[in-house]
C-alpha cells in the first residue's frame, strides 16, 4: 500500500522537495522547510494522486479516511490542540497545491474546526472575543461558498444590511455582539438555502472542505488555465491542512510577504512588506498600506532576526531567489510558504550572474536560469511603471517596447513631422512595403489588422521598434486623419504612446524608461557605467561556450548590419534587397524598371538601380567582415512596389514621361488575387533574368571593392521561393555567369555560395534533387508555415488569436514553429539534402528563428545556424544554449 | 564484335520489327516489310548505338566504316547497280531514324550518288535529261545545305534569277539545258562559299550525309522536341540508306500515301491519295491535286492489285491501322514506309472495337489502343472542319467543344439574352463564383486571364461546356461593353465562336458539329441509331472489367448528379455545397447570413437556406441510389458572396434594410489579401458553428426523406481545409450532433461516414493524427497543388505558360499530379492513414481526377477512387482500366 498522507511537524517530515509530483509545490516546500529547521505550522499534505482518484471514482476510500484522520491525531498529539475542544480547539487551513503552479485557480479555505463551542474556545484563548466571532463569520461565509454553494455575495449582504442598522462603517467597526448576531444569521441563511444546517463536527468540516479542494481542479477557470499554460490534465492537485497561526492577535503579530533578493533588480538584499497585526489577505488587499521589511527589526525584533536567518538558510539551500510568506503569532515566526520567486529579466541575469560568484550555482545553470524571450525586456524601453493611466484599447503585443509620438496615419506625413523633430507614431489600417519609409521614420506603429507576424509587426520587429496589430477596436479613418477607438476618437497630431510588451494604447504622452543594454550596445553609453549591462553579457559570453548553433541575424541596410555585429551576430541569415528600393529615388528607378515596355527599359532602370545596391552591399559586408551575408534576390511581387492611385501616381506618370492611362493599366494589371503565391522570388528572375543578372553583378562588384580594402568578404547568394530544382537551376546559371564576367575583368577571386530558400512545401519534399546544385539551403519557415496551413499572415489575424484560445492551435505557428507539420517538411529536406550533399549548410532565416522552442528544434535536428531580427540576436543566443543543455 | 549495320533486301532482312531500339523505327519495319516479302527498296540501316558513339567520340570507327562499306558492295550486286557506274548508277536516300517518331526533326538527303559521270547514266535510263538535271541539282541543293552548311536560299536565289532569264513561270519550266547550267552554278557557289569543289565520289558524299545526319540529332529544334516530350537524350538515330526509286519516271509511275482503315471514322476501308509521275514531296506540297486511292486501279492497275495485298497483309500482321507511304516506279510498286497510323478518337474506339470482332486483338489491347484524353473528342461539338476562318486570337483551351453565341460582359447580362433565346458567350477579364449563374446561362466562357484551371476553367469543364482562358491579347472594356483584340473591335451581341479543344476564337459563327456520344448520353439519341456510341460503350465495359479503381464524379446539383450517372459514374466524390447558394433568391439568404451582426441573424438567415440545400442533397441522393456522396461543406470565403459596389450592392443594402455604408464597411472588412489562404473551409465552420449546424441538418434530413422514399442513401461528408486534427474533431462534433438530432426525431438510422479533404500540406503531414477521427479522406490536389507549389492558380495564367515552355515544369502541375513533391505528400498520408485506420476509404477529387498519368498514380499508391467532373467519367473509366492493365 503506497503512503497517501505526508505529515510534517516536530522538525521531522515525511516528505521532501523533491516530491513536487507526490505533493505538489507547496507542500514538498512545507516539509522541505520542516526537515531543515524552519518553523512551519504543523499539518499534513494529502497526495495529488487521491484528487485524481477522488475525480474518477466520485468518493474517497476507506483507507485515505483512516490515513487522514490517523494524521489528524498526529497533528492534535503534535500541536496539544483537539478538533472540537472548547478549551484548546484545534484550527486549519486547507489549501490546494499542484505540482505546476496555478496561482488562484482553486479553492483555499482557512479556521477550519470552528463552531459555536470552539468559538468560546478561541475567544478565550485569544483574549479576543471579536476576533473569535470575526474569525467564526468569515470561515462559514467561505466554507458555505466554496463547499456548500451558497453564494459569498448573499453573506455580504448580510453583513452590510448589519452595517447599516449599527452605523458601522467598515467591518472593523462591528462589535462583539454584532458579531454574534451576523454568525446567527450567517447560519440561518445557510440553514434556508441547504435545507440543513452548518456543519458543527469539524472531521465533517475537514472532509467537506477536501473535496471541496479536490473538486476546485475542474473549476472552468482551473481548466482554461490548464489549457493555455499546456498543464496536463491529470496531475490533480494535493490538499495541505496545516494547525492555523494568527497575524492578527495584536501588535506583537504580524504578517508579511517577501524576496530574498530585489525581484526588479536582482540586488542581493532582502526585500518585503509587512503588517502589524494583520492576516495576509490584508497585504493582499492593499486597504492599509504595508511596511517597509527593515522597519520589522524594530517592531517584532526577535521574529526579524529569526526571518533574517531563514531566508539567507532557504535561498542557500534551494540555490534561488525565494519568495515566502510569513505570519508572526504573538511574536512567533512561522513560514507559510517558499517557492521560486518570480523577478522581471533584468534581475533574473543579475542573480544568475551573482549566484555564480557566490558559488551557489555554476554557469551552466546560471544560463538556464534565464528565460531566453525575457531578454526581450532589456533591449527595449518601458514605460515607466509607476506612471498609472488606462489604456483605451489592447492590441496584439507585436514588438515590444514602449514609445509615445503625435499620431500619423500616411508615410509620407510620418517621414515630414519627423524630419522636423516631431515624435511620430504610424496609425494605419495596416502596413505594406510601401509603408516601410514611414515605418523607419516613426518611433511605433499601430495597426487594425494583421497578426503577429504581419508586414507591420514583422518589420518593426526588425527594426526593434515598438508596435502593437491587429487592434480590432480601431477604425482608421484615413479620409479625415483620425481613428476612432471605444468612443475616442484622435486626430491627426495627438499624442498617443504603445507599450509594444502587453499591447497596451493609451492616449497622451506617458514616460518611458530606456534600455540600459541598447545603449551601451548603440556606444551612447559606456559599458563601464552599466551593471545590468555587464552581467547580460557575461551571461551570453558563458551561453555562447555552450551552445554549437550559429546565430545569425536578418539585416538589410549597413546599418542594421552594424547593429546586429554588436549583438553578437556571426554573420547575416537573411538580406532582403527588396527593402533597399523603397528610399528616395530608388523606388522611382524600381518603377521605372516594373513600368519598362521592353527589356531594353527593364535594363536601363535597373542600371540606375545597380550602383545603389552594389554600395549597400559593400556597406554590409564590412560591417561582417569575416562573417557570412545570405543575400537573397529580389523576392515581393512587383506589383508592391507600385502606387495606388492618388497623388502619388500622377507624380510617378509625369517623372517617366508616361500617360496616367498606360501607367493605371500597368498597375492594374500586375495586381493579383492572392499575391503571396503569385509571381514573385524566383518566379521573377526567370521571367525578367535581367534582374537577377544586375543582382548578382551588383554583389560581385560590391565585393570585389570591399576585398580590395582588405574586408574578408563570403557572400552567400539565395534564391528565393524556389518549388523545383529546374528554377534554381536557372537562376544559378545567371549568377555564376555574371560572377565568371565580373571576377574575370576585374581579375579577383572571390569565394561564394549559391543556394536556396526552402519556403515552399515542394522545395522541401524535393530537397534531394535540388541539394545536387544547391551548396545551402536556408529555411524560410514564413513562407514555409504558411503554405503548409494554407494560411495567410496577412489574413489570419481574424481568426488565428481564437483558434489558439480554442486550442485548436496549441500556439500561433508563426511564432512557435510547428513540429509536427513543418517541422516534419524540414525534417524531410534536412535528411534528403544531407543524403546528396553531405556537407550542405543548414540554417532558418523565418521569424522562428528567434524563439527559443523553434530554436530547441533547430538544435535539435542538426541545423547549423539560426538567423532572426538584430535585436533577437541576445535571445537566440541564450536559446541555442539552453538548446544544447537540455539536449545534453 | 556487334553488328552495327543491317541489310535488308533480296526478300530478306538482318533486322526485324522487335529491333526498333537499334534500328529506329523506320529502320525495324523496313526490315521486317522486306521478311514478309513486300516490295522495299533495298539498302541497309545503321544502328542508333553508332550515333551516340558518334556524338560522344567527334568521328566513326575503322570498323563501322568498313562494315558500311560492305553494306553498299551488298547493295551494289543486289541491285545491279553501281556509286559512280556511269551507265547503271547507284542512287540511294539516307534518312534518319529513331527508335521514338520525331517527324521533320532531322535531315533526309536524296540522290545521293550523283556527279557530272552519273548524271548522264541516269539521262540515259530514265531517258529524261531533263529529269536527271533537275533530280542532279536537287541533289546539290539539299546535299550542300545540310552537309555542307551553304544555306538553301542561296541556291533558291539563283534558280530564281535563271527563272527570270528564261522567262519560266515555275521550276517546271525549266528546260534540260538551263538545268544544266544551274547545276554548274550551283557548283561554283559550292566552290565559292566553302573553297572546295562539290564531292563528286559517291562513297564521300554517301558519308558526308551520314554525319549530316547523326549531327542532326542535336539540331536545337531536335533537342526541343525531346525535352518537350520526355525522349531521352541518349537514343541516338538510325540512319537507313535504300536505294532510290523514282515515282516520276512518266506515267507508268506514281507515289500515294494511304491509311488500311479510315482515319478519321475508322470505318475498314482502304482509304488514302496517289499521284502519277510525282515524287513523294508532291503529295505533300499540295501544288497538285492528288486523285483517290480508289483510281489507281485505273491508271497502276498491277500496282494497285499489289498495293491493296500488301496492305492487307501489312494491317493483319502489325494488327494496326498502318500509315503507308508507296512508290510506284515504272509500274513497280515500292512501300517506303509503314508505320501505326494516327486516327481520332472516333476512330480509335471503332477500330480498336472491330478488331476485336476480327479477332486481330483481344479485349485488354482494345482498350490500351485508345488513348483516355482523347475521348474527350467524342463528348463535345466541334466547329465543322469544312468551314475555312481566321483565327482572331488564341488563349488556353480550358475546356473543349465548340460554340457560338453573342458576347455578354457580366452575368446578368448573359442570364437575361440567353432567357430570350439567345446563345451567348460570357467574356470576362476573369471569373468569379459570383458568375456562376451567368455561367449557367452562356454557351461558352471567354476569359482574358487565368490559367486551365481558373475558376472559369474548372466550372465550364465541370459542365461540360466551352472555355478558353487566359486569352492574353484580349483587352475586356466592361464600362463599353466590348473587348479589343489585336485591333479588332467586339461589341456585346456581335456573334463570337470559339473551339476549345484548340483554344481558338474567332469573330461570327461558325457551324458546328454535334457529339453522337453526348446526345445518346443525355437520351436525346436512340443508342440503336449511333453505331460510335455503340463501340465507345462496349470499349468502356471491357475498361470496367479491367480496372480496379472506382469511378465517381464532382457534381453539385441533381441535374449534373444524374448526367454523371449517365456516364457512368459510381457515386459523386465532390458536391460543392457553395454552388447552391448562388440562385435566385438564395444568394440574397446567403448574403443576409454574411453581414448579420450577430449569431442570431445568422441563423435565422440560415434557416431560409436550410430547406432549398435540403432539397439539393434529396434530389443529389435520388440521383445517385445505391451509390456514396461525398457532401464538402461550405468552403470559399464569404466575400466571394458579396456584391462589389454598384448598382447590386445598392439593391442588397435595400433588400437587407442596411445602409448602405454599413454594408459597405462589412463587405471591405471581409477583403482579404490572399483569399485562397483566408477565412475559408473549415475555418468558417469553427467561427460560424451554425453554418456547420445548418449543413448537417440539411444533409440528415434530406437523407431520411430520401430514405423513405426507398432510395439507397450514403452520404459522405466532408470537412474542408483542414491543417490539424483539432479542426476536424470542432466540426465532426458538431455534425454528429446534427445527426443524433436529425435522426433522433424523425426514428430514423443512416449509415453515413464523416471525413475530410486533404488539401494542405500539413493535413497530408500529419494525416497518422487525423485518421484517429476521421473516416475517409479526398485528396483535394488542386488546392494541395497550390500550396504544395506556392502557386495561385489564378495568377499563375502570366507565368505558367513560359514555364512549361522552358521545361522548368514538365507539365502544367495543375493538369498532370506532379508525383515528386504533391505526390509524396499523397504518399505520407496514405500511408499514415493506413496504418492508423488500415479500412479508410482513400480518394481524389480534384481536376487530377479526371487526367490520365494522374489517375495511373493513383492506381499506383492503392487508393479506392477517382473522382472528376461528370464529362470526363468516360476518360476515368478508360484511364483506370489503362493503369491496371500497365501495373500488371
Amino acid at each position: 500500500m503506497t503512503q497517501s498522507v505526508f505529515f510534517f511537524g516536530n522538525g521531522k517530515a515525511e516528505g521532501t522537495r523533491e516530491m513536487k509530483k507526490i505533493l505538489g509545490g507547496k507542500g514538498a516546500n512545507l516539509a522541505e522547510m520542516t526537515n531543515l529547521g524552519v518553523p512551519v505550522p504543523q499539518g499534513f499534505t494529502i497526495a495529488a494522486g487521491e484528487c485524481v482518484a477522488y475525480l474518477k471514482d466520485g468518493k474517497y476510500s476507506d483507507r485515505l479516511r483512516a490515513e487522514v484522520e490517523g494524521n489528524v491525531a498526529r497533528l492534535e498529539e503534535a500541536t496539544g490542540k483537539k478538533f472540537g475542544d472548547p478549551k484548546n480547539p484545534l484550527l486549519v487551513s486547507v489549501r490546494s497545491g499542484a505540482s505546476v503552479s496555478m496561482p488562484g485557480m482553486m479553492e483555499t479555505i482557512l479556521n477550519l474546526g470552528l463552531n459555536d463551542r470552539t468559538a468560546v474556545g478561541l475567544a478565550a484563548q485569544s483574549k479576543s472575543p471579536r476576533f473569535a466571532y470575526d474569525s467564526y463569520r468569515r470561515f462559514i461565509q467561505m466554507y458555505a461558498d466554496v463547499v456548500l454553494g451558497v453564494s459569498s455575495a448573499d453573506f455580504e449582504h448580510l453583513l452590510k444590511a448589519r452595517r447599516m442598522t449599527t452605523g458601522a462603517s467598515t467591518d472593523a467597526d462591528l462589535n462583539e455582539d454584532t458579531l454574534r448576531n451576523i454568525v446567527e444569521e450567517y447560519k440561518a441563511l445557510v440553514r434556508n438555502k441547504t435545507r440543513a444546517e452548518f456543519p458543527t463536527n469539524p472531521v465533517v468540516q475537514l472532509w467537506g472542505a477536501i473535496e471541496a479542494v479536490w473538486k476546485s481542479w475542474m473549476l472552468k477557470k482551473a481548466c482554461d488555465y490548464r489549457k493555455v499554460n499546456n498543464i496536463p490534465e491529470d496531475l490533480g492537485t494535493g490538499v495541505n491542512i496545516q494547525a492555523m497561526v494568527f497575524g492578527n492577535l495584536g501588535d506583537d503579530s504580524g504578517t508579511g510577504v517577501a524576496f530574498t533578493r530585489d525581484p526588479s533588480t536582482g540586488e542581493k538584499k532582502f526585500y518585503g512588506e509587512f503588517l502589524v497585526n494583520a492576516q495576509g489577505e490584508d497585504v493582499v488587499a492593499g486597504i492599509r498600506t504595508p511596511l517597509h521589511i527593515d522597519e520589522m527589526a524594530q517592531r517584532l525584533p526577535n521574529a526579524y532576526t529569526e526571518l533574517m536567518t531563514t531566508q539567507d538558510l532557504l535561498e542557500k539551500h534551494f540555490a534561488e531567489m525565494q519568495d515566502l510568506e510569513f505570519t508572526v503569532e504573538r511574536g512567533k515566526l512561522f513560514l507559510l510558504q517558499t517557492r521560486t520567486g518570480k523577478r522581471t529579466a533584468a534581475a533574473a541575469v543579475q542573480i544568475a550572474r551573482d549566484m555564480v560568484r557566490e558559488g551557489l550555482i555554476d554557469r551552466t545553470e546560471a544560463v538556464k536560469r534565464v528565460p531566453p524571450a525575457d531578454l526581450d525586456q532589456l533591449l527595449h524601453p518601458i514605460i515607466d511603471p509607476s506612471v498609472r493611466a488606462r489604456p483605451l484599447c489592447l492590441g496584439l503585443p507585436a514588438s515590444p517596447g514602449a514609445a509615445s509620438g503625435v499620431a500619423v496615419f500616411d508615410p509620407d506625413s510620418a517621414v515630414d513631422r519627423a524630419s522636423s523633430g516631431e515624435a511620430v507614431i504610424l496609425v494605419r489600417e495596416e502596413t505594406t512595403p510601401e509603408d516601410f519609409h514611414g515605418i523607419v521614420a516613426s518611433r511605433a506603429v499601430l495597426t487594425a489588422r494583421g497578426g503577429m507576424t504581419s508586414h507591420a509587426a514583422v518589420v518593426a520587429r526588425g527594426m526593434g521598434k515598438c508596435a502593437i496589430v491587429g487592434c480590432k477596436d480601431i477604425e482608421v479613418d484615413i479620409q479625415h486623419r483620425r481613428f476612432s477607438v471605444n468612443g475616442t476618437v484622435l486626430t491627426e497630431g495627438e499624442w498617443l504612446t504603445l507599450d509594444g510588451a502587453t499591447g497596451r494604447v493609451f492616449a497622451g504622452h506617458l514616460p518611458t524608461i530606456p534600455s540600459e543594454v541598447v545603449q551601451v550596445t548603440n556606444g551612447t553609453l559606456a559599458a563601464s557605467a552599466a551593471p545590468l549591462y555587464q552581467s547580460y553579457s557575461e551571461l551570453l559570453d558563458w551561453a555562447d561556450d555552450l551552445r554549437r548553433l550559429k546565430v545569425r541575424a536578418n539585416a538589410d541596410t549597413p546599418r542594421d548590419a552594424r547593429i546586429a555585429r554588436n549583438f553578437g551576430a556571426e554573420g547575416i541569415g537573411l538580406c532582403r534587397t527588396e527593402h533597399m528600393f523603397f528610399e528616395g529615388e530608388r523606388i522611382t528607378a524600381m518603377r521605372e524598371m516594373i513600368v519598362a515596355r521592353d527589356e531594353g527599359g527593364r535594363r536601363r532602370a535597373l542600371a540606375k538601380l545597380l550602383p545603389m545596391q552594389r554600395a549597400d552591399f559593400e556597406g554590409i559586408f564590412e560591417a561582417m567582415n569575416g562573417f557570412p551575408v545570405t543575400i537573397r534576390l529580389l523576392d515581393p511581387p512587383l506589383h508592391e512596389f507600385l502606387p495606388h492611385g492618388g497623388e502619388e501616381s500622377k507624380l510617378l506618370a509625369r517623372t517617366l514621361g508616361m500617360p496616367r492611362d498606360e501607367l493605371n493599366r500597368i498597375v492594374e494589371g500586375l495586381r493579383e488575387t492572392n499575391p503571396m503565391l503569385g509571381h514573385r522570388g524566383c518566379r521573377l528572375g526567370i521571367t525578367f533574368p535581367e534582374i537577377t543578372e544586375m543582382q548578382g553583378r551588383a554583389i560581385f562588384e560590391a565585393a570585389v571593392r570591399a576585398m580590395r580594402r582588405g574586408i574578408d568578404v563570403h557572400p552567400e547568394i539565395m534564391v528565393p521561393l524556389v518549388s523545383t530544382v529546374a528554377e534554381f537551376e536557372n537562376q544559378r546559371a545567371i549568377l555564376q555567369n555574371a560572377a565568371d564576367q565580373v571576377l574575370g575583368v576585374m581579375g579577383e577571386n572571390v569565394s561564394y555560395m549559391i543556394g536556396t530558400m526552402i519556403e515552399l512545401p515542394r522545395a522541401a519534399l524535393t530537397a534531394g534533387e535540388i541539394a545536387r546544385s544547391a551548396e545551402f539551403f536556408s529555411f524560410g519557415t514564413n513562407d514555409l508555415t504558411q503554405t503548409t496551413y494554407g494560411l495567410s499572415r496577412d489574413d489570419a489575424g481574424r481568426f488565428l488569436p481564437s483558434y489558439v484560445e480554442k486550442g485548436i492551435f496549441p500556439d500561433d505557428p508563426f511564432q512557435v514553429l510547428d513540429a509536427a507539420g513543418v517541422g516534419r517538411l524540414i525534417r524531410i529536406a534536412v535528411e534528403d539534402g544531407r543524403q546528396v550533399r553531405p556537407k550542405i549548410k543548414l540554417g532558418i532565416c523565418g521569424e522562428h528563428g528567434g524563439e527559443a522552442r523553434s530554436i530547441a528544434f533547430c538544435h535539435d535536428i542538426g541545423l547549423d545556424y539560426v538567423s532572426c531580427s538584430p535585436f533577437r540576436v541576445p535571445i537566440a543566443r541564450l536559446a541555442a544554449a539552453h538548446a544544447a543543455i537540455n539536449a545534453s
